[in-house]
C-alpha cells in the first residue's frame, strides 16, 4: 500500500452515496464517449422497431441468507425493480455467478431454488446464465450478476426528469428494513420483533398501476442511499424541490428503534420493496387507492410534493415544525446490503 | 471443512469441462422449470415484436492484464462474441464491476478506458451498469459482468443444432493463444516470442459473413474448453459425428511448445477471438473466402467435416494416420483465464 487513500477504492465507493456516484460519473464519463449518454439504472433502448428496457445489477450481499429473503430473491427482485420503475413490463432476466472455491453445494442449490422461487413470483423468465470459480479467499461465497430486459408499458413516460410542481410525492410503506435486517443480523442486535427484509417484486403492483391509472411522472425504487437518495435524484433530474413532510414519514418501530441505537437516520437507510411515486396532484387519489388495493402498496402514503424551488433540493419538515435540508449520505453507511 | 469434497464447489468447476457442465445443468434443471428451456450461453427472444440475442458473462481473469488484453477488453469480445456466434448483430452491452476495497484507481480507470474502446471497436455501446465494493479480501481486484442485447441478422437459422453431414467445419486461425499466453504471464515461463492472447471482436468478421454469405449452419466461439469442448457441443446438439484432421489444426510454434512443455493438448486450450463455423459443403469455398479477406479470418482453414456417425462424437484422424475419440476435459485446465 504506497497510494494515498483517495486514490484507492473505499468501501464507502459502494454505499449509494456520493462518493459511489463520483465513482460512477468518472466511470460513466469514460464511456459516455462513444455512447453519448449517461449509464442509467435502467437504459430505454429502441431494439428492432421495439422500446425496451435494460439493467443490470451485482448483488455482494453478506450474509447470503437474511429475514426475509436471500441473495437470490434480492438479485431477482431488485433487476425487476429497476425495470419496472422505469416504466417496463419486467420479461426475461440473466443469471451469472462468481463462486468461490469450497462453496457447499447446498448453498448454492438452495440460492437457485430461491432465484427460481423468485423468478416465478417476478413473472419473469431466467433465459441465460454463466458461471465462474475463483480460488478459496478470492471471492466471498457467491455473487450474483442479474441483467433484466422488459418492454416499456405503453401510454406512460415515466422519468426521474418529469416530477413538476404540483405532484403528489407517495411512497408505497414503512421504510429503512432491508438495511436493518441486515445490520441486525450482522451485529447480532435485536432491534424488534419481526425486523425483515422488505425484499419483494414491485412490478407486481407497478406494472398494472401504470395500465390502469393516470399522471405518474417518476418512480425510483429506494435502494442504496435509502429514501434521501431517491428524492434527490428526482429532485435534481426534475430541477425541482422536492418537500416532505417527517410526520407522515412510514417508519416501524423496529426500524425507529434501530436507527436511533445505531445512530442512523430512516430515510437514508435501504429499502428493496419501497419506492416513491411521483404522481400528478389530480390523480393523486386515484394512484393511492391503487396502490392500497394491492399487497405491496397497503401502507402507501403522501408523504410530500413538489414545488418549483430550491431547484435540485429535497427538505424536510421536521415533526417539531422545522425545516431541513436532506442530502445524499456522503459514503457507505451500510456495507454489502445489496 | 467438514463436507466432503463433492460437497463443495472446485475450482475444476469453472473450467469448460464436464465438471462445470454437470454444475450448470443441476442450476438449469431448477430454472428450467419455470422457463422450460435450458440455460444457453445466449438465448434467442421474441421481445415486443423483434428477434433478439441476450447473452451475459462474468470476468474473473487474473491477472488483470496480460499480453494481448486485459479483462476489460475481454469481457467486452466476449460478449460480443457469444452474441455474433448466435447469429445476431450486437448493439448494447451492460457493465456491473465488483470492486475490491483497495483496488487502485488508476487500475479501475485503465480498464474503463479499454472498455469504451472495445465498444467502440466493436461498435456497441454501454448503456447501463451497476458498481459494486467488497471489503479487502474478498474479492480479487476486480471482477466484470457483461450483459449483450443484439437483433438476430435476418435470413439465417445459425445454430448448434443444425450441423448436418457433408458439411465443413471451418476455424479462423491458430489456436490456444489465449489460454497459454495467460499460462506463460503466471507461470513466468517464456513458450515462444510474440506469444499474446487472441481476444478480438468477432462480430466485425461474422455479422457481415452471415449478410454476404449462405450455408452457415452453426457457429461457436471456441472459449473455456476451447476446439475440444465446442466441437463436442455441436456434435452432441446435431446428433452427428465431427471428423477433424490434426494435420490442418493451425497451431502457432509458441503453443504448440508451450503445450508440449506443459503436457496440454491445444485442443483443449481457451481462445477469446477464434470460432468455428459449420457450414453447408456447398458454401465452403464462398465462406472461406469471405473470411480470408477479413484481418480476423486470414488463417481460416478447414479442419474436418460432419459426418452422420458415430453421432455425438468428434473423432480426430491424427497425424501418424490413427483415430482417436475428443472427449470435453474434465475439469479445469487453466483456472481463471477469462
Amino acid at each position: 500500500m504506497g497510494k494515498r487513500d483517495e486514490e484507492r477504492i473505499l468501501l464507502a465507493h459502494g454505499g449509494g452515496g456520493i462518493l459511489m456516484r463520483e465513482l460512477i460519473s468518472r466511470v460513466t464519463g469514460k464511456l459516455g464517449d462513444q455512447g453519448g449518454e449517461p449509464l442509467q439504472d435502467s437504459a430505454v433502448l429502441t431494439l428492432g422497431g421495439s422500446t425496451v428496457a435494460f439493467t443490470t445489477d451485482s448483488f455482494v450481499v453478506s450474509p447470503l441468507f437474511f429475514p426475509g429473503g436471500d441473495i437470490g430473491r434480492l438479485a431477482v427482485f431488485g433487476t425487476v425493480n429497476d425495470l419496472a420503475v422505469s416504466g417496463a413490463r419486467p420479461l426475461f432476466i440473466s443469471l451469472s455467478l462468481i463462486l468461490e472455491e469450497g462453496l457447499e453445494l447446498e448453498v448454492l442449490e438452495r440460492i437457485v431454488d430461491s432465484i427460481a422461487s423468485a423468478a416465478g413470483e417476478a413473472g419473469v423468465r431466467v433465459v441465460t446464465g454463466d458461471t465462474k470459480v475463483v480460488e478459496n479467499g478470492k471471492a466471498d461465497g457467491l455473487f450474483i450478476t442479474t441483467t433484466g430486459l422488459g418492454t416499456i408499458v405503453e401510454g406512460e413516460g415515466v422519468s426521474s426528469a418529469n416530477a413538476r410542481p404540483g405532484d403528489a410525492v407517495i411512497v408505497n410503506g414503512t421504510i429503512g428494513e432491508h438495511g436493518l435486517a441486515i445490520l441486525s443480523l450482522r451485529e447480532g442486535i435485536e432491534f424488534g420483533a419481526g425486523l425483515k427484509s422488505d425484499t419483494a417484486p414491485l412490478s407486481n403492483l407497478i406494472v398494472p398501476m401504470l395500465e390502469k391509472t393516470s399522471g405518474i411522472h417518476a418512480m425510483r425504487d429506494a435502494t442504496r442511499g435509502g429514501l434521501a437518495a431517491v428524492l434527490n435524484e428526482i429532485a435534481a433530474d426534475s430541477n425541482a424541490c422536492i418537500r416532505i413532510d417527517e410526520s407522515r414519514i412510514p417508519v416501524s418501530e423496529a426500524v425507529q428503534t434501530g436507527c436511533e441505537l445505531m445512530g442512523y437516520e430512516p430515510l437514508h437507510i435501504a429499502n428493496e420493496g419501497k419506492f416513491v411515486t411521483v404522481v400528478d396532484g389530480d390523480h393523486t387519489d386515484e394512484v393511492l387507492s391503487f396502490m392500497r388495493a394491492h399487497p405491496l402498496g397497503v401502507r402507501a402514503v403522501v408523504i410530500g410534493h413538489v414545488e418549483a424551488g430550491p431547484a435540485g433540493h429535497v427538505i424536510l419538515e421536521t415533526v417539531l415544525g422545522g425545516e431541513r435540508v436532506i442530502d445524499i449520505p456522503y459514503g457507505d453507511l451500510l456495507p454489502r446490503i445489496c
